[in-house]
């Protein structure tokens, strides 16, 4: 479940070694990178080719496959570059390799061959220079930390304003191996260069959208939006964890899959496309930050966008199935080798997370790669070109604009993987959490919640199935709203209380819309998305709020109140939803 | 998920007929049978043998496989046998079959006929004879029915004591044909006769266990035993249905598979070890009323033995696979026929139930036909000589001496499939809910209970692990329990806290002592058996009552209480375990 020589454990061990032990390392290696790169290459690459730094990483991992032949080298874009202007001529650094880095000069030529195509990555940060090679496996935030790699960190920090805290700037001086040489500082400081707004293609969203974020875009859907069975595709809620990548062309975008002994077998759109059956499901997928607005009003501040009910949609996803194509790259789906125990994604933004073999193997795992929603091609927002959907569980395994699909026998070490993601006890302070101690949210726990709610005069309901049901002669409340579980599990049961919990009655269930599951079964066993419900109560039995709590067919329910499931992330808020009757309804 | 055309529908359909058709119908039937009968059969019949009416029972079902290919007939058990002395010669009955019900005069010999051996069923209460043959598919009990065919139902109903209410005096009416020829009455009813009482041959147990009934025998485990983590054998908790078959020949024991076509294959025990490999999973059973005395006392009355938290136990058991079992029977693992959704079990005493098909052929699912339990064989109450075993599932589809199995497009029959194991709202009464609105009980959902609370001194503590890992130096109190999740779902905190759910701190779990799955995988991603967990909190936080509440793999948690999750049979009572913090340890 959760290894022992985890994430944690790795981060101390890359940062034990002295500065003097890794200056001393790195120098005889970057002599050798000399050998290699003799003349003065520009420093400069395309914006989106994140990934592809692997073998340098590798190192630094305990159970490396061994042979490694590179198939193909994903290069996923090349619109989008920047550049930094080199203010001096090349000149040797004064400082032999055995100097303390307080004491060694570089300049800042030799600083720019360090750059992403180089074996040893460089950067810097005011006049302070940093080998942060070994750090790249664990950099949170995954290879995007490759951009910076042969210049200053400077502008990428304030993109990503995350940085800009005292625990990252430890880490950095950990790396720590030379200054600049003042030759080529301007007021004590090296020229940091201008860099693109990644950010600067990202799409026009859809004005109905609530927008929690700009950049990156976290935008909700509106309860109104809620009601259908399949959300609206342009309402569809938008969580991106960075930018949108600039992919334009479907047919030759790359997807590499990486074999568990290294080799790597890559295919393009137009590959799979051709070459796999192509299915379609019908799949809710869910942020693991739905509700978190209610658990933070309902107990404490919680790190995080605060959500309200409608960070969660459902559409039908077409592809090929994923089993289907790690099949044909070479993997023994009978008797798969027993180390392997992960799948890795990583997005062409960077973005990385990983789901279990079994998963992605099973017969009904029905795991997609994606490149349809609802009939149409992805979306930019959505994953255009090629996205995986994982149905039942979080939406942030099912990673988009993939570009790399890596058989490991860990987990992604991103953190939206070993982080982000998890659900530590309601004691537990976000200062100093045993990342470790909590598994990654996989499959989700039952949900529901109430997106309408509506007072009926009883000459309106007159005749209509709710007053058959219930047996409603007079005014009435009716609620309308979702349910949904995950890991297939089935919605049995939604209960409704009209009186803060005192009484319950049950709600109907609406149709089943996604009765066909990718292995092409037409009454599947799992249910991969949600169940809508309606109820109604005369309006003289509401008193106080109404709660809402759903069933799955392992009969696990929803905790009644969020005190007790509290977690600073404000992940997975499943308590009972409550609404006061007297809520308005913004849509009717 | 919840059959459409479902058990409730049928029991109408079957009792919508009038008298007076059914019993013309079956005048022609009778004469057909005195055609087959043609001696004077002695009314007798091993009284284990409760399998094997499935021919005519069949014709009431619309989905039978056509082609019927006996290749043998179970025999469970010769050492049973009940008798019934005819008091009088054989008479021709006078009435014609024209005649109503009322009028129409059956002797006691032509009943007699009518027994399990006939293609049709006939039993007498009073001076009323009844054809039963159309209730037997629909009896909630199973074919254990066909025990008082061709005699009286009265010397069964003094056994089975749940049939002396008027529900079932109702449904007994429909199936009236006829009155005894008063030549054959004593006191105006006709002789009862005698039948053994099936209980004679139950094991003697454990004086340790807690026991809630004798006949038929439910014991729980005491607390104490619940803190090893396999529990002692003669310490695990008995839950029959009904009696203990009187079984004693492992080897000779034999299993019938019916396939879906209606073709039968059987397999000795002595078989089933020769011809398949043997593995062994540690795993946990829960009876579904595990801790359903809380829920009473939290809430309300609720049908069923009042358990406490000693429903469950923890053995390693030892068989073949049950997927490679059906495999040789001749089930296509890969492909099997679409409309194959469920496999029913069938026990030697006619207790029946069943589970879906996926779980039955799944790879991971790890279901054994088990012979041993903790190395030796299987006891007599726990199954002799053979069992399945669900892990992962309620403890009431590890059906006990297994005498049949039926690969069939429906759930088995059985009130322990359609009724009593099912949880229904909170606003559910016992007197009429729908059966068929809630799925049968499969996997179970997070459960946890606290098993010791003990004052523990500073001095006693001192270098303890517990004070180590809680950092304690005063009195302490010192709490024990497990936690359990269904479905292979493993436990990944559990939360104690000392003060009613105010605040909360992180138990320490216990080893894990069931690393392997029956697939071989020494870290198989299910987990079929429990964790313990041990806590400790210093004396002076503690007030009013513990709490302890578990988290499962999917974020699952329990409900905070019982009241919301109350359901009429008190099944998977699951709210946090609450105990007097002032309670006494019984066993320390």
């Amino acid at each position: 479940m959760m290894s022992t020589a985890g994430w944690t454990a790795r981060l101390l061990r890359a940062g034990r070694q002295s500065p003097l032990t890794r200056c001393q390392a790195h120098g005889t290696s970057v002599q050798r990178e000399r050998a290699f790169h003799a003349g003065s290459p520009r420093w400069s690459a395309p914006i989106d080719s994140a990934v592809g730094a692997s073998r340098s990483a590798r190192r630094w991992t305990s159970t490396v496959p061994t042979r490694v032949a590179r198939v193909g080298i994903v290069v996923i874009a090349a619109g989008l570059a920047y550049s930094l202007v080199a203010p001096a001529p090349p000149v040797l650094a004064e400082s032999p390799d055995e100097l303390p880095p307080n004491q060694r000069l570089i300049r800042l030529d030799e600083i720019h061959e360090h750059n992403r195509t180089a074996d040893t990555y460089w950067v810097f940060r005011g006049d302070k220079v940093y080998d942060i090679t070994d750090w790249v496996p664990n950099h949170p935030g995954g290879e995007v930390i490759l951009r910076a790699a042969g210049g200053s960190l400077e502008p990428y920090w304030n993109i990503f304003t995350i940085h800009q805290k005292q625990e990252v700037y430890d880490v950095l001086e950990q790396y720590f191996i030379a200054r600049i040489d003042p030759r080529d500082l301007v007021d004590g400081k090296a020229p940091t260069g201008q860099v693109e707004d990644p950010f600067k293609y990202d799409p026009v969203r859809d004005s109905a959208l609530i927008q929690h974020s700009e950049r990156p875009c976290n935008s909700e859907t509106p309860e109104s939006e809620l009601r259908s069975y399949i959300t609206p595709t342009e309402k569809f809620y938008v969580r991106n964890h960075l930018w949108v990548p600039n992919l334009h062309e479907a047919d030759s975008h790359r997807l590499t899959i990486e074999l568990f002994d290294g080799e790597e077998v890559v295919y393009t759109v137009a590959d799979l496309r051709k070459k796999f059956k192509e299915y379609s499901i019908t799949a809710t997928l869910q942020c693991s930050g739905n509700r978190r607005s209610h658990m933070t009003q309902a107990s404490r501040p919680t790190n995080g966008l605060q959500w309200g009910v409608g960070a969660i949609g459902t559409a039908t996803w077409s592809g090929v199935r994923l089993r289907d194509v790690l099949a044909d790259a070479g993997l023994d789906l009978q008797e798969p080798d027993e180390n392997i125990k992960h799948l890795k994604f990583v997005g062409a933004e960077a973005y990385g997370a990983s789901i279990p073999i079994d998963k992605a193997i099973d017969r009904h795992g029905d795991v997609l790669l994606a490149f349809s929603m609802n009939g149409q091609p992805l979306p930019r927002d959505h994953g255009f070109p090629l996205r995986v959907l994982v149905p039942g569980h979080v939406a942030a395994r099912s990673v988009k604009w993939l570009s790399k699909i890596v058989i490991s026998d860990e987990e992604s070490t991103s953190q939206w993987q070993r982080r982000d993601y998890k659900c530590f006890g309601p004691n537990v302070r976000a200062s100093h959490p045993d990342w470790d101690s909590a598994p990654a949210i996989q499959e989700t726990p039952v949900q529901s919640a109430i997106t309408s709610v509506r007072r009926v005069q009883a000459d309106q309901l007159l005749d209509s199935a709710l007053a058959r049901v219930y047996g409603l002669e007079e005014d009435s409340v009716v609620l309308e709203g979702y349910a949904f579980a995950g890991g297939g599990r089935h919605i049995v049961r939604v209960d409704i209380s009209p009186d803060r919990g005192h009484t319950w009655l049950q709600a109907q269930l609406q149709e089943d819309g996604a009765k066909m599951g990718a292995s092409g079964s037409p009454d599947d066993h799992r249910a991969w998305a949600w169940r809508q419900w309606r109820a109604a109560v005369p309006a003289t039995q509401v008193s106080g709020k109404f709660c809402v709590k759903a069933t799955d067919d392992s009969y696990n329910v929803q905790p009644d109140t969020f005190e007790p499931t509290y977690n600073f992330r404000g992940n997975l808020a499943n308590a009972w939803h409550r609404v006061p009757s007297a809520k308005k309804t913004t849509h009717e």
